[in-house]
């Protein structure tokens, strides 16, 4: 029954983790860069949630999404950064400006998230989980410049562990290998169809973040069947 | 519905994880060193366990636990490798009987169940879980033996796993910090009293454990809350 942020929340892992999160009772504050996705959203749940457009990697939007949030739902007990994006291909593909949208999409939000969620909860306590992927274990062929922002991301969340140690904000790293949703449509380098459905890796992740009172679950990889 | 395999079911983590099975409607093949031990389990849990006394350290005993399992319940879809046993203080302490009583109850053990676990479902498939420890991550001052066998069941399950690519079988690597136990009954280099209790983490693992179509996990971490 807590109010819960999901980033990135109109598509893909974070539209499947948001409906989960209703199912289970819970309201989320979905925030995401297109509100046309939001407000489908919106329209399939009704009054458990509210849609925020912002786009995560200025710093500005930020802080107002989450003010936003906090002024529907109050302060939240979980916040689950999701959103994010790819760019794909051989190392010398990348323009400037796919390098810096990656980069920006995923290492910077995770940064200014964290920042804003440690400045809301860090106190009273909750959860920050961040989605990273696979690819922030190994490095990929022709996945270069996603490898490099999901291990910035680990880098970055692993060094905010320690300093949160003893804090009551903790940390999920949640670490999906592919997953069959509209994030590959620009891509040719790999087959979606054998990925794993973002409802299944959405229930999965949402049975590791149940709060339970001696325990919780830090780090969670998940792996497609076929 | 499956019948499913647990080691080290007599006490601790294999206790609940063998109860949490129960619950949700398996049958399981307990095996333990202490038989009195799994007779206990099989008091409360009636026809749906057995209690196999076997020390999987020596590969006839696991062979003969292993085929009497598969005689009471039919092939096993899924192999819990829970099994364990902690020899803690400054290097310098152990002795050799210390030091082989570890090795083979961890590492050994685990290669052991892995082989007879390959041969027996690795044509038709399953999973095979072991519970490593947040031990296998990083070193612990008065752990250094502990973590020898923890750091060398995961280069193995890792290796495996590799080996496995495109099987049918699967690997399930379960890392849970501290568990509230008798585990720790001979130790006084930490106070088990903060720790998480067996059954909370039972209960993440098993959640972890549960199938989908698309996707399974393949790593779990469980920290403790205080």
């Amino acid at each position: 029954m807590g109010h819960i942020i999901v980033t990135g929340a109109g598509s893909g892992l974070g539209r499947a983790l948001t409906i989960g999160l209703v199912e289970r009772g819970h309201k989320v504050s979905m925030m995401g860069r297109r509100y046309h996705k939001l407000q489908e959203q919106e329209q399939r749940l009704g009054s458990a949630v509210v849609g925020i457009a912002a786009d995560l990697a200025h710093h500005e939007e930020v802080e107002m999404a989450f003010g936003a949030a906090v002024a529907w739902g109050g302060l939240p007990s979980l916040v689950i950064h999701c959103a994010g994006v790819g760019e794909f291909g051989p190392v010398g593909v990348y323009t400037a400006e796919q390098v810096r949208r990656v980069v920006e999409s995923n290492l910077v939000s995770t940064i200014l998230v964290a920042q804003q969620t440690v400045r809301l909860i860090g106190e009273q306590g909750g959860v920050l989980a961040n989605v990273l992927s696979s690819a922030a274990q190994t490095g990929k062929a022709n996945e270069s410049l996603y490898c490099a922002s999901k291990w910035g991301m680990r880098g970055f969340l692993e060094s905010l562990r320690a300093e949160l140690k003893g804090s009551p904000l903790r940390l999920v790293n949640l670490y999906p290998s592919g997953i069959r949703s509209e994030f590959w449509d620009n891509s040719d380098h790999v087959d979606p169809s054998s990925f794993m459905t973002p409802e299944d890796a959405a229930a999965y992740m949402l049975d590791a973040l149940e709060a339970r009172s001696s325990c919780h679950v830090t780090d969670l990889f998940i792996g497609r069947n076929a």
